[in-house]
């Protein structure tokens, strides 16, 4: 989806993560966070709008998060762990909250059953880069 | 299909836009987003970063440019043709203005030439989508 | 409510807008899009949520619009003038839909009255500083 | 009173959070996310921006995270406890990270210079929120 790799692979001073499972979370986060934004607007227009009250809300937030944890793990000059973990750890949290919600409503509404779907492959992109990290 | 097209098939009530333009413009939006935050953070490695200050600013402008576009552009739910069209514009001006930076650039830095091919796709994708918005 | 203004005189090489419709332009976006996601959230809690789905629609929108313009404003290195402007415009826009669609609630609901408010001043800041930039 | 502090009022199912500090931390994260922003941008036109990489990097980093956790919080539809900490706890470490790295430039660059004081406001309006949330 994006040209994440390629550009990685151009860094004069990358940072010291695995190059494989760093585009795998990039891409994630940022795919993700379109979806949750899609999903978000998604639910606010079928019919049964007050119960996807909590669905939205997560979905929003989920957006604002991956957006975030992308655009810090796009950046390599002058890697910092500590503050990358904390990130990540959030991401992590908030795919999975937001894949929890999104899975209550898969079965009738398809944007939850796709949104699930990627929080749930955010959240293990998340998960195996911070393994990587420890 | 990508997830941003197969979301939009399952909107309730979508917006009059031609699905095949809005996606493209979305995707590129978000790739272009991506691109731009690496490419200002890939300069700021560089040696001869005092040379690129321009295109890191502009870098940094075109990737919060971009992503605003792209969420505006995802929210299907009460279409606003007025506002659209002119995030759109400013989107459009911003790639362009980007592409021109980096192409100064694209020769030394490999970064440069995917960032300016990127913005290039994406100036494209909105003139595209404003043409059919006539 | 922000340190902009104090930050803008530490600048070594600042943009040429006047300083005072910049700062006032800046703390209007930031406070404009910290309204719109919290406007946007109080109507989704609203028992007429179906009432709703276009204030919310364009607070999202607005939000993001006001943020990325926030940004873009505050970078003063490179300055680049014609990609401000888009901006800009697409911002007065986007504050001007808002501000309409949330007077249309603001009689029954105090989150859209002062949401209005906001989307007015920073509609108002952004004429002004395209005033000033002709 | 703030905007931020008005609109919370208007909600009709606020979160649980204390009031008090929920704003105020609303406030840092949007307040601090502007200096950073200005911060990165003022550091990149200083003849030693060479010696600046870290700052501009964490700055940017910074801005990110501060935006995201702002919007988190003013959301109060469906507060959900576990990933507001996570992100308030990445939020603390990203400004302790930020505020450490302009201390070292605060004698040299006012910027630094506010933006350490920024960062430090947010930071301790974190700890204060999570102390609170135990």
């Amino acid at each position: 989806m994006t040209q994440a790799a390629a550009l990685l692979e151009t860094h004069r001073r990358p940072g010291p993560l695995d190059r494989k499972l760093l585009v795998d979370c990039i891409e994630a986060c940022v795919s993700c966070a379109q979806s949750c934004t899609a999903c978000a607007d998604a639910d606010l227009a079928e019919d049964d709008v007050t119960e996807m009250r909590r669905c939205i809300r997560l979905c929003l937030d989920c957006a604002d998060v991956c957006e975030a944890t992308g655009r810090v793990l796009t950046r390599q000059t002058e890697f910092d762990a500590l503050t990358a973990k904390a990130q990540l750890q959030s991401c992590e949290a908030m795919c999975h909250a937001c894949a929890e919600e999104c899975h209550h409503h898969a079965q009738h509404h398809e944007h939850c059953r796709i949104c699930e779907e990627e929080c749930r492959t955010c959240e293990l992109a998340c998960q195996r880069l911070l393994e990587a990290m420890k």
